[in-house]
């Protein structure tokens, strides 16, 4: 497949290929394709960009991961397919932990995922091991399968492309969650502590920036930042329609 | 896979259930799957129900369909997988011909639309024979290509998830087309005579009810209707952050 860089969606395309080639690898599924594509719906109505609000969530975000007593990002399919270097570098940067973490739970699949970050560079990746496996109290064993080493000890974790049922587990059980999802009216930016309204290849670049620069967010309101996000929305569907 | 009656998102989840056994049988291709995510963010942000601007163009499509004198139903992968019984249900009322048209052509997977179709009960499907082959003027051979007997000499072509590019060189090409589309933004609704912002599922059985009625539509403006169907996102926006 050819996308020639002067396409005006060179970059959506470009993405939808890196998860394309994800399934071909074993670590997405069909139905992280389907994810994928509601994904690129809400990047267009955001205009493709990171938007203010989301960048002043990527400060706070960067914040938290430096004061973290222990940060883990949390990965899936998706993820590793789109950004695996991306991931690697910020869990250096703010010493975090990774994390697999996927929503239909397959050791072969979980696997392959460890195996490209520890490619890309990962010394470690947690939530492989059957005997490190514990369950977050308030979902089923196969939705609350974390590490004890990893999400379970956690104060602070990154989910990027994640459910709202999880992330509402992970807070309840006194997480911080930073959450990174295009849709600002889901169920998971609406739960998680932070909620970053970008696209992941572009949210984790931004936060290790703002991390190298041993960021400090200004005061931070994450309702006010969503309703921001919904705003940039409606503006940009009243420039698209003119 | 088991998803209960009474998930709120039920008919969502099993539609995209239906794309993906629609890759398993050889008739949608991965990226058919990205698109089906596409959509449903669209149809996420409708409400997941027919707005009455769609109904208004399912009146107008039916008494175009039923106006004909000879019209065509273009289908893919998708479609095929999410309602071909509604396809060759709506040819039959119409007394339309059904014709495959892949955006990536693929001889495998239109002869097995084809066979699905025929299952559902469609007396014939026109663009699988090299034959009858020829090009559209103005696109390259690959998307331009269309059966001679079917889009070749019809006047009037319904198309469903269908690309901007091919409904605009139909429209140049002297044809009326019907295009069902979620995104009201994209080219394709854009670029056709009537356009119906709704779901596939949905429009196709409303289409075959108002054709079954002997359709008479009212004053019908495609522009203005697209206009409708971008308040009603906007309008379903601000409900839904609030």
């Amino acid at each position: 497949m050819e996308i020639p860089r002067s396409h005006p969606r060179y970059k959506s395309l470009m993405q939808r290929h890196l998860v394309e080639e994800g399934v071909e690898k074993g670590i997405v599924t069909p139905t992280g394709l389907v994810a994928q594509g509601r994904g690129e719906c809400f990047d267009y109505l955001l205009g493709e960009r990171t938007i203010e609000s989301a960048e002043k969530a990527e400060k706070k975000a960067a914040e938290m991961l430096l004061e973290a007593e222990g940060a883990v990002i949390s990965v899936n399919g998706n993820v590793t397919a789109l950004c695996a270097d991306a991931v690697v570098e910020l869990a250096k940067a703010v010493e975090a932990n990774i994390e697999v973490n996927l929503f239909y739970w397959s050791d072969d699949r979980a696997k392959r995922i460890g195996e490209v970050l520890k490619a890309k560079g990962a010394k470690e990746v947690f939530g492989l091991d059957e005997e490190s496996k514990e369950d977050i109290p308030g979902l089923d064993s196969a939705r609350g399968r974390v590490d004890k080493r990893g999400i379970g000890r956690a104060d602070v974790v990154l989910v990027a492309l994640e459910d709202g049922d999880r992330t509402e587990a992970l807070v309840k059980n006194g997480k911080k969650v930073i959450a990174i999802d295009l849709n600002p009216l889901s169920r998971t930016p609406r739960k998680a502590t932070v909620s970053i309204i970008d696209n992941v290849t572009r949210a984790l670049p931004n936060i290790i920036k703002f991390a190298k620069e041993g960021a400090v967010a200004d005061g931070f309101d994450n309702q006010e930042n969503l309703k921001e996000a919904l705003k940039e929305i409606k503006v940009r569907l009243d420039e698209l329609s003119h």
